[in-house]
């Protein structure tokens, strides 16, 4: 028999993958568990968008440009404009979700053993992308005290090396929340200028901006027009995470020309995902802005319910769905196991993804955890329910004394 | 400007990609041009199929399960029993088209460096996967004087090297049509078990067997269970280029998880394209036996018309839609691009496929073209026309004495 190459081997997973199969399990058993462990959302993909792929008279569903579609990539351009940026139908390339825009461009971008310096916490699947080039992700650590902001100049010119040929950041951020500002991405476009590197940008969740703050698209900053990309996708935006439609926009046109061979190799992205997220562009802003108040809700759930629990210290995450917090536990990887194997509370639990996979240096995390608030308000209070009483009766708490009070850190 | 990677610079493109911004020009110019370059089939998708995804009531367009849909997964199973094989559900992962399939392969199955045996010609972006997971095709050649059959055994062996993990054919054959009979497999077979290989086999022309052939996957083949992998694609089958809906499909439990591994990281298949392919797998056999009747109708259309061509030489080729033939021409390559550029009649010219890139081995194919009948009759004889005048007044054509009568090998 053959065996697996070692890269397929190590191939990194994402930090809660090795929970489903118990989830699965205790499922079948009848225990019910929502799920913040995935950033899969309750809410629904918007009928009108649903209603053009419906509409189609499309007879023959033949591959689109390798770059997409003519029509669609037009409409992004309107798209973009709404936050301030000037880009053309040319910039864009229309790839199968953010996950293929960014293997994309770990590949024209960077070769064997190159560097790319990622703000830690990190979507992990990061890892597994970067591992597939073989290229290395260097981490710049942020604080969960000041909500994960980015990190400053000094920190990320402390890590880079003549190898280094990239940052890579998202915002608002997966798996914090924290919400990038413009100040903070200028002071970042200094260092790409002054080191001539890529700036990546996972822009998924820009609807996605509480508290009024308005976001910050990087396509804006000046000098380094010919370092930003700007990755996006349609699987948040419209709940449609199953279209597999996302993009990747740079002004860059030798990095495109490089992407587009990439994408023409695999000839096509989903033909009946792009009719989709066409439609989804031609609908006025009234979706958008419930899904946004929607979400706003539920981290405000999140958040209050968290800084009633004692021992735990979280913050107000300014963006997309997700918050971080430390809980008084030794090993959040177990506690996230023990949740799901040993306890209920009133025939539930909660999944959640434990932290430390979310970061690349070791030992960090470790007492940490990432909550995706994807469940209403109504199942999001419930599963707040079961978390605090599990956090009560959890034989692995650190005793009093250990810890200092929980404190939210705004 | 930071630079585009060496990768980036270098991957390979398929053989007519450098034509097509002549296509664009001449055609805005006002020329018709027949493409008989690319694996787009004018067939009409499926009307039932189609209405499969018209007719969901799905609210969220969630992410599928990372290996494809358990109700897809289940009816591709009683898809390939119809062929004689017996596999379950979970030796299925459905991926984003064949072109997925085969990067996950690659990547989990083989390392850097390591070595895959392919028949050329073959499919030339097989050369832009192996790029990506920085892999060597090492080619084994076929004879355009046996229509391109499969090499023996011993030319096989005369290739295998300890860097050998696999071997990777296409059966029926793109771009050379061939059809591999049970016989020349269970040959093959003997190799792979001797040195305990892989064997990749791209059957996604499966459906297009003519001449009463029967279809032999390899995934019958005994003794060697573990070691043979399908990849499939709806693509061609259902003339759904644009669903994006691929397969592979090996009882080998261990690479099963490898490529489950890669699969969690791109989260999900498109979701839309799974409900058109399991509608198509809902239709009786009508629909494809019109379409193969259909194609069957072409092929023989492009053989009479090549066999009447002076100093072409082909042979009528056993599968899927595709064939390969010599030209009285010293560069295919230029005459492709001269076909566009500086030829036309009534009106119109023909785009094909240049033979050479479909090569591994410098030098090879450099008289010869690819044509994929993928228009109807009445346009596929336009084309030919095209292609006989285009043949006669073509300047770099080879003069009388220095080649043979053109002689049909069948």
């Amino acid at each position: 028999m053959p065996s697996i190459s070692k890269r397929g081997v190590e191939v990194p997973l994402s930090p809660f993958r090795k929970l489903v199969p118990i989830a699965d399990k205790v499922k079948a058993e009848g225990k019910h568990v929502y799920h913040l462990n995935i950033g899969q959302p309750d809410i629904e993909t918007p009928a009108a968008a649903m209603a053009k792929v419906k509409e189609t008279d499309l007879k023959i569903l033949a591959y689109s440009a390798a770059a997409g579609n003519a029509s669609y990539r037009a409409k992004l351009v309107d798209y973009y404009a709404k936050f301030g940026t000037e880009i053309t139908a040319d910039q864009v390339v229309v790839t199968t979700g953010a996950s293929e825009a960014i293997q994309f461009l770990f590949l024209a971008c960077m070769d064997h053993g190159d560097e790319m310096v990622v703000p830690e916490p990190f979507y992990a699947n990061y890892n597994g992308f970067a591992h597939i080039a073989d290229v290395n992700v260097v981490p710049v650590t942020c604080d969960l005290e000041d909500g994960f902001a980015l990190p400053d100049a000094k920190a990320f010119e402390a890590v880079i090396t003549p190898k280094t040929k990239a940052i890579f950041i998202t915002n608002p951020n997966n798996p914090t929340g924290c919400f990038y500002p413009e100040k903070a991405l200028k002071e970042l476009a200094q260092v790409v200028k002054k080191y001539d590197l890529y700036l990546f940008v996972d822009e998924v969740y820009r609807e996605f901006c509480y508290d009024g703050q308005d976001f910050f698209s990087v396509l804006r900053l000046e000098e380094i027009e010919n370092n930003v990309v700007v990755i996006d996708s349609v699987s948040k935006r419209y709940s449609a995470c199953g279209a597999r439609v996302g993009a990747m926009v740079t002004r860059n046109e030798e990095l495109i020309d490089a992407v587009v061979k990439y994408a023409k190799l695999r000839l096509s992205p989903p033909g009946l995902g792009q009719i989709l997220a066409e439609g989804a562009l031609d609908m006025d802003d009234t979706y958008m802005n419930e899904v946004k108040q929607e979400y706003d809700r539920r981290r405000n759930v999140v958040f209050d319910r968290l800084q009633k629990m004692d021992g735990v210290i979280s913050y107000l995450p300014g963006g997309a769905f997700y918050c971080f917090a430390e809980f008084p536990v030794e090993n959040a990887d177990h506690f996230c196991q023990w949740l799901l194997e040993k306890f209920e509370y009133k025939g539930s639990t909660v999944m959640l993804s434990p932290g430390e996979g979310f970061y690349a240096t070791p030992g960090l995390g470790v007492n940490q955890v990432r909550i995706a608030y994807v469940l209403n308000t109504t199942d999001l209070h419930a599963a707040m329910d079961c978390l605090e009483e599990a956090l009560k009766v959890y034989p692995g708490r650190i005793k009093v004394g250990q810890w200092a009070e929980g404190t939210a850190v705004v």
